[in-house]
């Protein structure tokens, strides 16, 4: 019997570590070419699975892939392409079979949040139901910090320590200008659904700094947000306003959508950011700046944490062992031990269990009066900022990687990506 | 005859690196106890000088003035506040004197750009008109990179080390997930009336990154810049575009400015980005993604340039040794001896020929088209951001110094300030 061949997937939006979980499965996967034949990645996700665009990870040399690790962004490319459901779709996941049949491969690593967590299940089940031997391992990566099982996300702690000193510094610079010029400063940053991104911004209160979060669990009312805005700036001259693009009025309606048009009747382009200076420019009269940090925020291998780089490729590491452990249709997961002293261990969880499900932000993290952060959320994220881990530079810019991306001969007919 | 006192300020919008200069006049000042006595700093600026509110910056201890190196924003306070000219306001020319005269101040280090070299230069004509000995120097210090007579002003090369890391980083992103979802995104950075920070965003051609920058110098023209993204796409599968907030029509209105107006009539909330993004995909029908910068760029600390650093600190020292040398109403300035490898001596210019002029970009800067940076405009650029000078961390958060600044007590009647 031959060896089996592995396939690793990238799936939805990519982050500053997910190249290290690549780093980790592909730099495990190595050590056990007993085990382990050859690795493909799937060029631009599952649909590389699909259109049967298969990269020879073999083909990169052990620098290039050690790279990966200091590199944002998903070095074989990824997808926001969600598999219909068995029913809808079959035709899919048994060309995923297909595919998988005729290059050998008996493992899938599939690195992604919760969808992916979900056509990572299926593929396990049709595998079985259909008689074919295959491990599907599900690797953990989200910014949104929202799988369940695990205590925390590769990709998450570095865009909080993106935000949180994003935060800071330009709080210092308000600080500095407020005597004349601006008095406050509004954020933007990601999270439609959770504010685990936002409550980042909360921790520059560590700092001296009056900061007001707003999050997507609390309504936004206008009148109690601009009271608050106004007793900081009189107590401190200035404020910081952290708004997650999520935070939306009572009807359910985003910061964001003003119902305004342009001159030929667009809608208006959005940012909960400019929003929410505007508003305290109408009604305090204060000078304001707004930034939205939109993509630089997950991109930003720059100041990644070195916490969330070492669990990234911790868990990629894992997934494989798993796999050569026999286990099937998990996730490994952190399970935190203690705060501080910071301590973890991994685990696992299976698939079916986190699957389609969203971990919501625990109200107690929030503070009562809903625009900050309690210490018990402190205590959670600074382990996860936790440390620096630069990646190399030459002549001024950071060197990041970028592979050969060799694609594999076919051996099946097209198929037809609906 | 008593030793003579200093007052420093800081004037306009602040950069990561002004109290890398701030550090170097008071370390050095310091050095000199025969020669320099109390050394104050403005409370906000010139303003505090106006309204007497002199901090003592012998109350802070070596090491809280060691960690302004590494300490983005004005500790001292900032200000927005141009003096009118001599014939509309004598009276707060007059006012500065007195109080020069009243702290037994003898020399006026002003860090700032174009505005407040003009102000040092009046305070210093005005001084000898009254009779009164002081010496002004001017320090420089601009993220718009726009004054004349030195080879670049702190503050710049931390800032376009940021937007060239940044763009470079969210372009992989796009690169990542461009073949189901995003395919053009858009970075707005600072830069009204000048195309250099613009320029570094150039800088991500280096690592093979299709980007079209749009510079305040040439007029933009909707037909040809679609055209060209839409070429770049076809080509590389996505594309960024980097924004400079100057960029404008051919009548002079700002991308910005689309006169749009809200549901209670208010004009449209800005951002050049979210403009740009919209016309992408109106015209060629691309997902796209948009980030505004604003201060996150001109506070970034965390990512600053160690030639930026040490520029700053070195015109801060050269500005006293100046002082010491009996230079009156002079600027110190970088001189670039050569590109690669980089090399430079301090300088000083003339005030009178500094004031209230601004250097522009050179064409031969921008590529032919309009949309990239020229190989002479790299070579300019690319030892402003050559090395990284990271702040200490704790926690996983920078260590940034905030100062007592106390106060000294005021010798004068209140003075009412226009």
């Amino acid at each position: 019997m031959s060896i089996p061949n592995a396939f690793y997937a990238q799936s939805g939006g990519v982050t500053s570590v997910i190249n290290a979980s690549a780093c980790g499965v592909i730099e495990t996967a190595r050590r056990h070419p007993d085990r382990i034949g050859k690795l493909y990645a799937g060029r631009n996700g599952i649909i590389g699975a699909l259109a049967e665009e298969l990269i020879d990870t073999g083909a990169e040399s052990a620098e290039a892939i050690a790279a990966l690790r200091t590199t944002p962004s998903g070095a074989f490319g990824s997808c926001r392409y969600k598999l219909k459901s068995l029913e809808k779709n079959r035709r899919e996941y048994e060309r995923l079979i297909e595919v998988f049949k005729a290059h050998g491969i008996g493992y899938f690593f599939y690195n992604g949040g919760g969808d992916s967590a979900d056509t990572c299940f299926k593929v396990s089940q049709l595998s079985q139901s259909m008689g074919y031997a295959l491990q599907a391992i599900h690797v953990p990566k989200t910014i949104d910090n929202d799988l369940p099982l695990t205590d925390c996300c590769p990709g998450f702690g570095s865009v909080a320590k993106y935000v949180a000193v994003s935060t800071i510094e330009a709080s210092f610079d308000v600080r500095s200008m407020a005597a004349t010029s601006t008095k406050v400063f509004v954020l933007e940053v990601m999270g439609r659904h959770a504010g685990w991104i936002a409550a980042a911004g909360g921790l520059a209160a560590d700092q001296g700094i009056p900061v007001v979060v707003l999050f997507p669990e609390i309504e936004f009312d206008k009148a109690r947000f601009l009271a608050r805005v106004d007793e900081l700036v009189k107590q401190h001259g200035y404020c910081s306003v952290v708004v997650s693009e999520g935070c939306h009025h009572p009807d359910g309606t985003f910061l964001a959508e003003q119902g305004t048009r342009d001159a030929f009747g667009h809608a208006q382009l959005g940012g909960a950011a400019p929003v929410v200076a505007q508003m305290v420019k109408d009604a305090l009269g204060h000078k304001f700046h707004w930034a939205v940090a939109d993509y630089l925020q997950r991109a930003a291998r720059h100041i990644a944490s070195a916490t969330d780089v070492r669990q990234a490729y911790e868990l990629g590491q894992r997934a494989v062992e798993l796999a050569l452990e026999g286990r099937n249709a998990v996730m490994p997961t952190i399970e935190r031990i203690s705060d501080a002293p910071y301590a973890y261990r991994l685990g696992s969880a299976p698939l079916e269990s986190v699957a389609n499900v969203e971990k919501p932000m625990p109200r107690d993290f929030i503070s009562d009066d809903g625009y900050g952060i309690t210490e018990k959320c402190r205590r959670y994220l600074l382990p996860l900022i936790e440390g620096e881990d630069y990646p190399a530079y030459s002549g001024g810019l950071p060197v990041y990687a970028t592979l050969r991306n060799d694609v594999v001969a076919k051996k099946l007919p097209a198929f037809e990506i609906s």
